[in-house]
């Protein structure tokens, strides 16, 4: 029995509101003479520290840097080594592309290939975003025996690629070939089932090639990550809560929505995104706000941009507590420390604000103070049954 | 491999003693400026806290409230969802009913039906427990196709009734409707293997309406929680230890004793209990020493109660230590805040004070303290191995 097996049991319905606000890579490293929430001045977020429970989550296990898919299911108490969100259902979420069960969905550039077939450039000169719009719309709703075929621009030269209906693998080698010199790879069946969907998938890369053949400065596609929606139980079904999700990026949205979370309209600025808030309060058990500036900065290296960013959402505090609720949940996906300018191994500040959370003496919200919490270090997955836990929406186990 | 399978493989004979004091629903929160832990004078633990190495158990996983059936099943190093107590056995287990490997217990209310057959009253005006021994009587020993069926008085028109002999199977529905209005349900196999087992079960029942027809108040008995004796391995085999429970509660005992312990003999009183450690002590290694007063008065919402029942216990800690066991542990089976007034998710306090312990700088037997004590968080079923550890009865994993 997995966790969610045991959740899913426990979990009663109740009138209480949880809000779990994730900063997208919250965590960060010293630099300029602390780290991000230690150089910021966040005086909201450090007295919610000293009136909450507070610890360091680590998004999979000690060590492993996520990316944005495992780090969320995680977060929603979906054990990431058991559900994986690949590649190419990541674009298509991305790009606002609304997926259906049995969706089949790859990666895609639009690259040269010359008269010989070979490819010269993977990445067609990093075209622009308005001319991968138009030969999308060259290539956007072709259907092969029953199957129809999305296609979508994601930016410059990449497109992400849907094929629904049938019976369709996600075993399927890349027809991208990584390198150039060599011609587009035959996409090659991995096992024996998916040996119709190459037939397929290769039928629609000689169509593309066809039809692109005349066009500048991409005459070809390279697909690769070839990934279905995976087969997921819903949050709201498991956890009893009627959910909802406020994210400005389009890839938080979709994962949330795939996991069956309301999906509320919000402005793109975080200030809108509280406002959004406010406003749906009285309707959803559990909201779910996203915040990605935090993490964009880090994968800049903008460590003055972190700390600006931090105090903004610092400001917004203050009326999150105006709304009451009965659990408030502060922490991020994943650390991504300036320094390394990217996503980062290194476990996550956390902070469990409820009625019923034993205080810890906690000071402020850093990672240092978080360490010594009363929470110690968890892995995210474990956060669900302790948020459902604070707001008393679980039964007791056995008698 | 699970952790039990590891220690029986470590576990080795040795001449040191251990005591496990386990006060039942030891944790709390803050209430009256303090947690019970905090506000109560407990000069003797907590030096032994400043001796030891401290920490804090959740008894099955962070965020999930336990049961006393499984939270001790983890406490003595058993996984709590791979083996469950279930209903039925836990109610025979509390009235001292003796139950063999193969029995089927099942909860029973007095009930009250009227010439239609439908239920008027699931617990018939609460009838009282002198009445309920009655009928019992009259429902006692009676044997069908070689099954033996055993009734016994709970309390007011609760009883318990096990079936033995045969091969029994637990997968029945209940009879008890939980509705007034309607007939007493017929019992149906959940599973085709079960089918034997429910036709005996309604035979039982209607033999029981024909017995109890011209009695007052009650005239039939509604069953609930079928369930068998797990079949678990003893405490004694696995960890290689003469073990010893002293407990005043009929269903601690019976937890004890369905892992293989010795049942001592002991008062109702907590002095009574110590009494009974030193007396036995030469006899065995491993001392199980269940205080119930502290988590009845949490769920009562009795404070002040608690805080006198820590303050009681506190003063026999001296006499504990003057039998100067290699190794004392002291801890909960999980939380009881009084302001709940239930059993809680809340981690638990723990000290293990043994010479060969790493002592951690913790000043008090306070969650505050514990929390930031050397152990850290740790899961239940971890302690079992920290305990033989330290008794020096595990030998080394590998070469």
């Amino acid at each position: 029995m997995d966790i969610q097996d045991l959740l899913k049991g426990l979990a009663i319905k109740a009138e209480s509101k949880i809000i779990l606000l994730v900063i997208d890579g919250l965590g960060g490293l010293t630099m300029d003479g602390g780290t991000e929430l230690e150089v910021a001045h966040l005086p909201n977020l450090d007295h919610l520290a000293s009136i909450s429970i507070c610890g360091m989550l680590d998004p999979i296990l000690p060590g492993i840097t996520p990316g944005s898919g495992p780090a969320h299911l995680s977060l929603f108490g979906y054990d990431p080594l058991k559900y994986s969100i690949g590649r190419g259902v990541l674009e298509a979420l991305g790009v606002d592309l609304p997926l259906l069960e049995g969706d089949l969905a790859a990666r895609g550039n639009f690259a040269t290939i010359d008269k010989d077939g070979k490819v010269v450039d993977r990445r067609a000169g990093r075209m622009s975003t308005e001319r991968n719009r138009e030969l999308c719309l060259l290539l956007d709703g072709m259907e092969i025996d029953g199957v129809k075929i999305i296609t979508k621009c994601v930016k410059e030269h990449r497109l992400v690629v849907v094929f629904r209906g049938g019976d369709l693998s996600e075993e399927l080698s890349d027809s991208d070939p990584q390198v150039i010199g060599v011609p587009p790879l035959d996409v090659r069946p991995l096992r024996e089932e998916a040996m119709a969907s190459s037939r397929l998938v290769n039928e629609f890369l000689n169509k593309a090639r066809e039809i692109l053949r005349d066009q500048v400065p991409a005459n070809m596609v390279l697909l690769r990550g070839f990934s279905k929606t995976p087969v997921i139980p819903a949050f709201t079904d498991l956890y009893n809560v009627r959910a909802a999700c406020i994210a400005t990026y389009p890839m938080y949205r979709g994962i949330a929505k795939m996991i069956g979370m309301e999906i509320l309209k919000s402005g793109q600025e975080i200030e809108d995104e509280f406002e959004t808030l406010k406003g749906e309060f009285a309707k959803y058990d559990f909201f779910y706000l996203h915040i990605k500036r935090t993490d964009s900065m880090g994968e800049d290296g903008n460590f003055d941009g972190r700390v600006k960013t931090l105090e903004e959402i610092d400001r917004f505090i203050p009326k999150v507590m105006e709304l009451e609720p009965d659990v408030l949940v502060v922490t991020g996906d994943h650390s991504t420390p300036s320094i390394l300018r990217s996503h980062s191994w290194h476990p996550v500040p956390l902070l469990i604000r409820s009625r019923y959370c034993r205080v810890d003496g906690v000071r402020g919200f850093t990672e240092m103070e978080c360490m010594r919490g009363g929470l110690g270090r968890l892995q995210s997955i474990n956060l669900m049954s302790l948020i459902l836990a604070h707001a008393m929406r679980l039964k007791k186990y056995g008698a």
